[in-house]
């Protein structure tokens, strides 16, 4: 069956067990989510008054979707089958927002047309890379605010997560409460200014329960890699948190000792920014298919 | 006029000023490079004893070369023309190296043979992504080692530096000093074991004096971007620091407000890692050339 979100009255500003479901679907379901933008799409103008924003209502996901038969312990897979954006983009900085917010007087929007795969910003034509921003599930313990990435997803803010992609999240609670938001036309790696180009928009997904978990962060897989995401304190200690996570799949399902993985990992896998600017900092761990493949194991 | 300098009684184990030349060229000539791998070549099979390896004897880098007309304030042109490698890698882990050194009990070192444009790791064929480990030109004070990065380049680990590409590295004394070894066969970003695929080889490289200097790190020209490579004590503050310094000349070149000039590189920079192993960490700011040649500006 498929099924069609609206935005309206579907929002969530934190991921949190204790959010009710929007919407119920059974595993292998496909579901068509619209979003807002992350500010809601309360900036429509470059004249729009920033100091009369309502930050209560900042990235908001849409969401959250009961997945029947999802437990503890399993993962969510969740293919992105298509990603729509609307025709106009925006982005925010200021002082202290991003890393250059202390070299910033002012809080500033700009209004950014979008047509023909590009971006329009003055003079520069910027091509397009869709993704999402916000995706994810309940958390373990407690409310984690939907500007906030960790074991769970949320504002990962990795532009790998865009049509054609896969991701798994662990499950912690029944049903993994699964919502997303807060899509960009565009974004580097990095997001230095704390903004990509913000749009709202609709994807499209696929939501399947798997009964197994090799990971306690989340795993992406596209044709050529596969990639887990790590979020903490610092790029450093998401690196080596990452590394060592990923080692230790690698080594338990090859038989590898932990000296020849971390060797494997050094000359073939890639650790990769996603962003240094949201309250926690993300990384991630890419591991060719092709290293997989040769050493007959499965990430997943 | 081509030169050609062989690696015997022409290695430093720190980039200073006071180092010899044991060459010197004018300004556009062309010199091929000999080099030892990173542990000169001390380990020739997985029975070499660990133990007994002359640990005042690695990262040798082959130089100095005195660039004739090269002063402090102007940057050394550096285009890797030709990259040349031997037939058999290594790599080494234990104990305290590394991402994993906590999780490791005994040094280990790894013979890997090396054909038909892979490196044959057990049963797995990891294909060649050759690659110059040390380069760099005296720093402006004192003695670097050369398994330490900074702005005179050095132990940088940086996958980007292979043939084809173009450094620029900001001149801190008369001749400037280049040198350069530490060629890998394969690495992947972060180098996370502490090693590439460790490798002796020969480098072409043509060397030009440039009368000015935009960045106080090296900066990379390729055919599909301009990078700037920075390091520091974490990847958070290279990568902090990094950004504002391409924001700093982007935005005097452009006559961009800083506010627009960080969201065009939060839209279309890339911040990557290139190694969190050395005593510092190594981040690359990547600046596609669509966006230097939209801009109209020069980086160089
Ligand atoms: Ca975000
Ligand atoms: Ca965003
Ligand atoms: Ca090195
Ligand atoms: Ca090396
Ligand atoms: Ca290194």
């Amino acid at each position: 069956m498929m099924h069609f979100l609206t935005r309206e009255n579907h929002l969530i500003y934190e991921f949190n067990k204790q959010n009710t479901p929007v919407l119920t679907v059974k595993s292998g379901e496909t579901v068509t989510i619209e979003t807002y933008d992350c500010f809601e799409d309360q900036i429509t103008s470059e004249d729009t008054p920033i100091s009369e924003l309502d930050w209560d209502r900042i990235n908001p996901a849409t969401g959250p979707i009961f997945v029947e038969g999802a437990q503890p312990g399993d993962m969510l897979k969740v293919k992105i089958d298509k990603l729509e954006i609307s025709s106009q983009g925006v982005m925010l900085t200021g002082p202290d927002l991003g890393v250059l917010g202390h070299r910033l007087e002012k809080m500033e929007a700009k209004i950014l047309p979008i047509k023909d795969n590009h971006v329009q910003f003055d003079e520069v034509q910027i091509p397009l890379n869709k993704m999402i921003g916000v995706i994810g599930v309940a958390p373990a313990e407690g409310g984690v605010n939907c500007g906030t990435p960790g074991a769970h997803g949320g504002n990962m803010d990795n532009k790998m997560i865009t049509e054609g992609a896969t991701l798994y999240f662990p499950v912690f609670t029944e049903g993994a409460l699964f919502a997303l938001g807060d899509f960009h036309a565009a974004m580097g790696d990095g997001e230095v200014s704390v903004s990509g180009i913000e749009v709202a928009g609709k994807a499209t997904v696929t939501l399947e329960v798997i009964k197994k978990a090799n990971f306690s962060f989340p795993l992406l897989e596209n044709e050529d890699v596969f990639s887990l995401i790590v979020s903490a304190k610092t790029l450093d200690e998401a690196a080596k948190l990452g590394t060592e996570m990923m080692a230790d799949v690698i080594s338990s399902q090859s038989g590898k000792s932990m000296s020849e993985t971390v060797m494997l990992l050094s000359a073939a896998a890639q650790v990769e920014v996603c962003q240094i600017v949201d309250p926690l900092m993300t990384i991630r761990i890419n591991v060719p298919k092709w290293l997989v493949e040769q050493l007959k194991i499965s990430l997943i």
